[in-house]
């Protein structure tokens, strides 16, 4: 591996976001989170869950995995990567995750951010509330047979809406996995 | 949808990113670039083209779809989406693509930055340079059989490398495409 640069400077602190310097590299880092996490859904009757919400960055609608951030309630910065995964789930689309298995994680754009995702997939869902998101949010929930959803994703992303790549990184993952595809 | 702030400030404006607020809501933005390419390229006897590099952002080796941004270059600020899939292909591998296609696009991380990534199916692929990037990068070129792709990677994660999620996005595609899978 070449060397790389110990110079490490911070050039502006907000209050999630930090821009940084490494170098000659100038990327962003969250703060107050321990983690991201990315939810792959999937109903026992085949359907994938999805959320749908306005993301401010983009200025748009975005239709996504269900995920969020690990460590960023007060309390509760010490909660697991699996812990997070079943809080947001529940909380975005109502749905309690009997199982919970890592699928793979990684770097979200390595180019310019140290984030890294954490894919779960969650399995044994019971529909316990009407789910939407926390006080902040307002976030649709969209429940896609896995059977039409390249269709599905197409079709929205033609008309309008941003489409999360990682929602192929999920169906990849369902079509390799044989719990799911037994 | 909900009305999106448009109260937007300027944070801090680095070199290549600026921290951006809109509304409550922060994000990190490139500037001089129009867009960035990420490319699925797949060779005549079926193997993926990956590339390995040291990103400082994670602090580690990380084996990614080659990637690159569109607009980057003085005097080439015009360039399209794909003559920059071209450029950045045959820079980062050596491979020169003779038909390029446009597989989707969409937010890297819709809740940290406005950043796009359009995918570009490369194939028709010949070896005409080294690759290896530019003066300023040090990649390594991996080509690897698409019915091994799941377990390399897998084994390159469980080993220490980061794996770019964007990775199996390409695969999912490659599976999903009647171009390459015939």
């Amino acid at each position: 591996m070449p060397a790389l640069s110990t110079d490490l400077a911070t050039l502006h602190t907000g209050r999630h976001l930090s821009l940084v310097r490494r170098g000659h590299w100038e990327f962003a880092t969250r703060h107050g989170a321990t983690g991201v996490v990315g939810l792959v859904a999937v109903t026992e009757d085949a359907k994938m869950v999805l959320v749908e919400q306005a993301r401010p960055p983009l200025g748009k609608q975005v239709i996504e995995l269900p995920a969020g951030l690990a460590g960023d309630i007060a309390g509760e910065e010490s909660e697991s990567l699996i812990t997070a995964a079943r809080r947001e789930l529940l909380e975005e689309t109502g749905y309690d995750a009997q199982e919970v298995k890592l699928l793979t994680e990684g770097p979200s754009s390595a180019g310019l951010t140290d984030e890294m995702i954490s894919f779960f997939l969650m399995t044994g869902l019971t529909k316990t509330s009407a789910g939407g998101g926390d006080a902040s949010e307002d976030i649709l929930v969209h429940e896609v047979p896995l059977t039409q959803m390249p269709e599905w994703l197409e079709e929205r992303r033609q008309a309008g809406w941003a489409i999360d790549p990682k929602i192929y990184v999920g169906l990849f993952w369902i079509e390799h996995n044989s719990a799911v595809i037994g």
